[in-house]
């Protein structure tokens, strides 16, 4: 019997233990990019690993080529769903060091946030579902639903290895819905449900002019200049409109259905405020979509880095040898990122000109995703989420990619709840990250609703 | 008395001499634009100082703003011309360092040059006139004429310091022609007489996009992103017939005359033999023009350096807070930098996307010259460099800009011969410069009898 009751009072009564948890966490310095905390990184796999076996859980924390992947599960419950919660342990590099208020692995609680590297970018995010199944544990016999955990230690180096490790364990990880909270609400005190993820197509453009740099006053006018053929690539890759102008790009992307576009126009976003937020006065992109879908819904090509010539102080009067760019293409449901590389490749050999060599190097591809609006887990989600934040959740997709929500899909067979507790300010990935701990005591509760609301769908 | 027998075999006993100063010159890291040199640049202006000192000139080694000013005399010769030798011993930054095959301030004999930063620019070309006067010093009584040196330490950083020098010290610099060795032969064994540079307006463009880099999957697509505006507006500055389009550009440039093109037209040059020279399969620029008239007589706009966002190792997925180019328009006569730059501004103000903040940056400005081809100055050096080469000088144009020939005009009312010793392929401002040590022999020759066929002029 499910004692809601009991749950309530059991996270109520160790929020604080919980943030106590979640603090001795953040200060390991579980940095995946740095060689040199590698120690630090297993040190907080094996924190998690120790914490689910307290809970009961059959754990274990497999080693791989690079850092340990944590695999945990719960006994079966015949007939209602297996939940597969991913999440990772590992943080970004803490750099630039010097715009940190406080040291980045000496969490502080600062206006009801705990301010630290890794914060909300996961490991406060992924602690509440196992702050859940201890509430579970501790005040039930037994959980309602078959629980497994799968956490890495390499979401910020790229996710390498577990790619192979799913395909390896395909059974034993087998699932019916997938539960991630690595996101943001839409906004405080609005909760949400990212349903869509864009996918990337990441690239470096190499051209190759002259064996050397040459003096532009001896050679200028006379040669191909690198840059200039750079800055000319690029431009073309847009028309006046923002449409990127590699061939087909738009052939197979879903446009947004009349009920997103009507979500979409729903949601309280305020351009200024985000203009403020960013910085600018005023903001560009695809002509005839609004800001929110052009982030959200709309594939783009965006540089990344531009390297050519002199960057010193000062003049240098010289015709670049070289020049370098970095890009990608944020994707959408249904573009595929080979077919768009292909297709790159024709426009830059249409558009390179006489004198210049290029060279095109894929750097990262994973497809965009939409998952299903209408579905029994879907709606226990915004159930749960409306018992644990007292609101009920809007639906929104995501910009950004998380590539492991397509390897889900395809080796699991099973569609991802992308449930986040984050808040679009936390300053993931930059200096001075947070997580506000009413958020993490929410989503705790919220979590542990969802295993119940699950636990409700009979599969048999 | 003129004895030629005892100034070619003076030269010819102390080549090994004069190259060992080469090098020692060369040794030193002269590099202007780097702060953190500036006791080198110094020193290097006081070699050339105790240099000309020591055979016997009144030298000074003037401070100003920047780096110091030599200035040094020897005693007038009544009704023979004065002639001011010009030249620089600052040098480009060394920059990429990791091209060099040998350190660039560990001069190397190859191939029968010297390979260094300076070789060719200008500290071997600049020597011979010095390693001239000291061949004269020590063979004869008297020099032909009356020598002035003025040599500068600023002149790969724009020459600031040496107008206000002219204007300040015109009666003491006063001289019927000025002598500079900073250009090329036209091929190697077929010396040349520059007679038109172009100038040079050089710029700096920063466009300031968000306060900070950006998560470019949230945010791509919904905002200007700096890179891309960057190439936009850098595309924008030529149409598809390689034309500039800064408004009103061409309105004032002078036409080539029938007589240029006749001279262009005659001149060997070889375009599958430059191309391979400078390692490219083609070559592109302004419709209409052959590959030397782009290079010397028609006006540009070459971008020498691009910075924005990440730009190390593998994939960073941000939208840049900013970006930044380098480039310069070469000039041909008429053109006015201060129009071009105003013209220009004017054309950023129409480009620059909303949500960016653009800033211009002038760094150089000059204009274009031509020096008159039919002088008794001319026909002196043409007859010095016959003897010093055993080959008649062809007559052509630079592409390059020495913005004090226009000053010495305007300031001393004096032509200057531009006598280039260099090749084109010295790699002048690139990696790996040299100077044929050949080629600094017979430069040290036809200079000094560039004072014997002036001595012959009587202007009494």
């Amino acid at each position: 019997m499910f004692d809601r009751q009991a749950i309530e009072e059991y996270i109520k009564q160790n929020r604080a233990n919980f943030e106590q948890q979640l603090v001795d966490l953040l200060s390991i310095p579980s940095v995946s990019a740095d060689p040199q905390q590698a120690i630090e990184v297993t040190r907080a796999g094996q924190w998690v690993a120790d914490r689910l076996t307290s809970l009961g859980l059959a754990t274990e924390l497999a080693s791989t080529a690079g850092h340990p992947i944590i695999f945990a599960q719960s006994p079966e419950i015949p007939g209602r769903p297996t939940v597969l919660v991913y999440g990772h342990y590992d943080v970004q590099p803490p750099d630039p060091l010097d715009e940190w208020l406080t040291p980045p692995f000496e969490p502080t609680i600062c206006d009801g946030n705990v301010v630290a590297r890794g914060a909300t970018d996961d490991k406060g995010q992924m602690l509440t579902h196992i702050n859940s199944l201890e509430a579970w544990v501790r005040t039930h016999d037994k959980l309602p639903i078959q629980l497994k955990y799968l956490i890495e230690g390499e979401e910020e180096v790229g996710s390498e290895n577990i790619e192979p490790f799913l395909v390896r364990h395909r059974d034993a990880l087998a699932c019916d819905v997938v539960v991630v909270s690595d996101t943001s609400q839409f906004a405080p005190g609005q909760p949400a449900i990212t349903y869509g993820l864009r996918g990337i197509a990441y690239y470096q453009l190499n051209l190759e002019g002259p064996g050397q740099d040459l003096h532009s006053g001896t050679f200028g006018g006379g040669v191909t200049n690198p840059a200039n053929a750079l800055a000319q690539i690029i431009s073309a890759m847009h028309d006046e409109l923002g449409r990127v102008q590699i061939p087909h790009f738009y052939d197979d992307v879903v446009p947004l259905s009349d009920r997103e576009r009507e979500q979409f126009a729903a949601l309280a976003f305020d351009e200024v405020a985000f203009m403020n937020q960013i910085g600018v006065d005023g903001v560009t992109g695809e002509e005839g979509y609004s800001t929110l879908a052009r982030r959200w819904a709309r594939p783009t090509l965006d540089i990344h880095g531009l390297t050519s010539g002199y960057q010193g102080e000062g003049p240098k009067t010289i015709i670049p040898g070289r020049a370098q760019a970095k890009f990608s293409c944020r994707l959408v449901p249904n573009q595929d990122p080979a077919k768009i590389t292909e297709d790159l490749r024709a426009l830059l050999a249409r558009l390179c000109p006489p004198g210049i060599q290029w060279e095109l190097v894929e750097m990262q591809g994973s497809a965009g995703i939409v998952v299903p609006l209408d579905s029994h887990y879907m709606e226990a989600a915004s159930a749960a989420i409306e018992q644990g934040f007292g609101k009920r959740p809007v639906f929104i997709r995501e910009g950004g990619s998380i590539p492991i929500v397509n390897s889900f899909r395809d080796q699991l067979g099973a569609d991802t709840l992308l449930l986040g507790w984050g808040q679009n300010d936390d300053n993931t990935h930059g200096p001075n990250e947070k997580f506000s701990l009413e958020d993490y005591y929410q989503g705790t509760l919220s979590s542990a609703f969802l295993w119940h609301e699950l636990g409700q769908l009979d599969l048999s």
